[in-house]
């Protein structure tokens, strides 16, 4: 039986991995290249590219947006055993906020000073971010949680999802949904995050060999 | 033999998990970004974003929709040892009909309110769940199923197929396509469906364990 | 030294399979959702539809073409112990054409009566197939066949693919280009060929095994 | 702990796949179907098509580059044994320019002649290896290369890419970012340096062996 519900764990693997690879790609499409009358001229086209430099910075900040939920997400699968019919629902609802990061990006590559699209992208980082901590907390009630991880272990790690949201609410309210400062922080802290978060996961094992 | 087709399974489930890795997030690619004329207006982009209110939500139920028939086909090829000529073309059909999705998701998501989309829409839905019912008997007729499954239980997810067919057919009829209220009576009948599916394969092994 | 070149193989098959997923999806994107100026009007929609009828007949014949390339790809691969450098370098080309094709099925089906277009449709069927028999010609002269195939069904493949090219030329100067005509053929050629080639191969070890 | 990430690895690798295979086929998304008056003329499509020869030309010069880094990526995570975070952060961001490579492709294509446009791709090609460069001396340093790569092989693999980096740079500088003849020197350099490292590969384990 576990065994069966391991394969599951694996295709559903699969298709988190491909969403993933062609939401980051796709995010690429919304940067157009630019229309300029003088086929010929450098000038022209080095202005019309930086006129355009916001696009591709929010293409570079989203896709590293995606690579640090992957990761994330990663991390999270990787000690939960199974996956029952709630928590593939879970799944599927993250997989679909996703998907629709690419039209989120674009509508802020567009409109990057417009408060609507800043708050949409900022609503959707959350919505991500929930999803993700629900998912493992579905876990851990319905004692899906790997025998490897203790259960000290798996209590910790929700405590760092519900921690990240936490951030994400106070930096959401600190910087009052002013984006371009916004990216920049969630950057750092998602950065400052993993690190600890992997130090931690370093630290536990040896712990846990000391018993 | 059987190891070499084994193999074979395992190429058709990454063609399979990448199809609709792909053909789900294609599906975005139809809520295009608006276009308002004074960029900063918060409240513009909020009525525009509001206006394709039905492209995102049809997004969505698609999204769902692509996901159901996922975790159904999945079910479905794990009960399946090995699969000969003719259940791969049948697998290619299906295939077919889910990327051929985005299609008609974005035709219904353009004209909600027309009779011929929603026909198309509802066509599709049936097309796909007629060629997974086909490819389940057809691995029971040509004995495909796996060792595992006990003929009794192979019946019975036949039986849960048809039925599948059958409760698509009678909400057709009670709907008279009137597709928004009919996506919404999909969702309920998909979920109430998989749910009860779920607890059936969860009994299943505890009857088969008795005997 | 054989185990991570069967690594290496494992790893493109996998490329090979995300390029197929990803062609196959992206020939839907040449389907588009029509413009009429009646939004409610069901018969104009169908109209429409009947008129782009060519597009999602072409649609579906390049699909199954896909298809045929990927089982017969996957047929190949299959008898190949390992992939050294000449033999990348011949796949990647494979594999540049199969990505060149969505392009080639689009120009096909808004010029679906252009001499041209037919030309180029059907040149690069014909280099996709010379392609691939170069593939399996190159893994015999290169002694890189796996091993439990015999010399003598190498060799049967090989011929087989011959054959393939052949068909392919000589329905190429009957139909005189007239594509219509040919895509039936061809699909019609290669269910043939495929049937036949399975059977084959199901006799093959049957007789291998008598020795 | 070793196992723990070499599924990070492999689940790193299902990622890179991917983006690659996807990468690969939107690149082709550029090469757009030619509109001529008169749909029946073949000579006006022959006549369209020649003129979008450069960009079919780049589609395919394109493709070439990606199909050598991934290639290259293949060969060098092999070495690795695992991968931790800083390795991890170099990887996104390797990934993130594959998948910017498809905008610069097109940029390219749309302005052949445009001495902005050869910069930005020839620019990031340089960034490409040196990201892959890095990658690799990092895992170096911090003691993550596989177990049966010899420090010695490890240098050697590292020097060959700090050499390609050269050859880069000098050729750089030797066509004077002159991108027509630019591009084929690198094709032919690529093929060389990997027809080169391939030998290397194949002579070191003999070598190694024999100790």
């Amino acid at each position: 039986m576990t065994k069966k519900f391991h394969l599951h764990k694996a295709r559903l693997e699969t298709l988190v991995d491909g969403v993933f690879a062609i939401a980051m790609t796709i995010l690429v499409l919304e940067v157009k290249v630019p229309s300029i009358s003088d086929k010929y001229s450098a000038l022209d086209l080095l202005h019309a590219l930086a006129h355009d430099g916001v696009v591709i910075f929010a293409y570079f900040v989203s896709f590293l947006a995606l690579g640090v939920f992957w990761v994330w997400h990663h991390k999270l699968t990787e000690k939960v055993a199974e996956i029952d019919l709630p928590m593939l629902i879970c799944s599927l609802a993250f997989l679909s906020l996703i998907c629709f990061f690419p039209f989120v990006a674009a509508l802020f590559g567009r409109y990057p000073q417009n408060l609507t699209a800043n708050i949409v992208y900022v609503l959707l980082l959350g919505l991500i971010l929930a999803s993700q901590t629900l998912f493992f907390w579905m876990a851990m009630t319905r004692k899906k949680i790997a025998d490897f991880v203790t259960p000290n272990e798996a209590l910790n790690t929700h405590r760092v999802n519900l921690l990240s949201l936490a951030i994400y609410c106070i930096s959401l309210s600190a910087t009052g949904l002013r984006i371009s400062i916004y990216a920049a922080l969630t950057c750092l802290l998602a950065g400052v995050f993993l690190l600890w978060r992997f130090k931690r996961s370093k630290n536990q094992p040896a712990l846990q060999s000391k018993n």
